[in-house]
């Protein structure tokens, strides 16, 4: 088990509705060395890349981005969830459905913080069905930006997300990959 | 001037409303080396307090208070905006009234993550009115917690919510006090 896994069987709580709680560490209380230590695996993989941004969606992805950034020095930028009276000017726009929240939400982004001469790699926490990453590489692609990679945290293998961004051919790393969860809180993660 | 003064003035806008745009490094596009700055300055102002956590606010406070909490080795917290299904348990619940949003609207933390037995710094990207702050700080009554001090990028003096705060006997410090704006563009900092 590398470092993640085995904090998410250390920390981690499966509960009903096939839902992992990580929120002492990832998503609620911040573990800054484990977050560093996310941003470090990201870099290593994807620094010959030529990424000139990282780009999340708020809120728990802007702690990964931020600890990611400080590895590559380069901006981070995070598309909103609401839209607010500060945000003017041209926006890209693109719709998400949450299932958490349990409904439709628009995310945006200014136009000024991603164009047609980005490679960005884009990063969350979590990956389950993908609708959150589906919507920025929406935005990329309104941008005109390449994408030149994607890192995630933890992905659930058995909700299919990660599977159909690597179909049409991005590159996924995903630093934990939970195939499985059982109602006794076992946790199976897929070899990689 | 400061580094943040600094760049204010180089890369903020100031617009109708008392509105002071700084979207291309603090709270949208983030500039990490600036941040890592701003965190290393409440680290060299707040070191010997005892602080155990960094508390903030999603989702721009989320940025800061990681890089905050780099220096200061402990865990970073951040309240939330809404209600999630992911959030059961105990939690802390406050009121706040957005002026950038126009409404009120719920923050909540996990009582798991603030108790008594901390001492907290808190942390912020801009304390205008100081709503968003005061909701922190009652959070921090409800767990009996230590407030070390507060910790803040953009203070809008004119808005008299670090008057207030400083009044009650908090530590607030602000590595940026705009007195004014005016309708030229210009920004008038405070000497401290």
């Amino acid at each position: 088990m590398n470092f993640l896994e085995e904090r998410i069987v250390r920390d981690g709580q499966v509960r009903p509705g096939e839902i992992l709680k990580v929120d002492s560490f990832l998503n609620h209380q911040l573990d800054v060395a484990l977050l560093d230590e996310i941003g470090k695996t990201f870099y290593e993989k994807y620094k010959g890349r030529g990424i000139t941004r990282i780009l999340t969606i708020e809120a728990s992805g802007i702690a990964i981005a931020m600890m990611t950034g400080r590895y590559f020095q380069v901006p981070v930028v995070f598309a909103k969830k609401a839209k607010s009276k500060n945000l003017d000017g041209e926006l890209y726009t693109s719709k998400v459905h949450s299932y958490t929240y349990g409904k439709d939400y628009d995310i945006t982004l200014s136009k000024k913080f991603l164009t047609s001469e980005d490679t960005v790699l884009l990063v969350d926490d979590f990956l389950a069905v993908g609708k959150a990453m589906n919507g920025l590489l929406d935005i990329c692609r309104q941008a005109g930006a390449k994408v030149g990679g994607i890192g995630i945290a933890i992905e659930k293998g058995f909700q299919h997300g990660g599977e159909k961004l690597r179909g049409e051919g991005l590159d996924v790393t995903s630093i934990a990959i939970v195939d499985s969860m059982g109602d006794d809180g076992s946790i199976t993660f897929r070899e990689q």
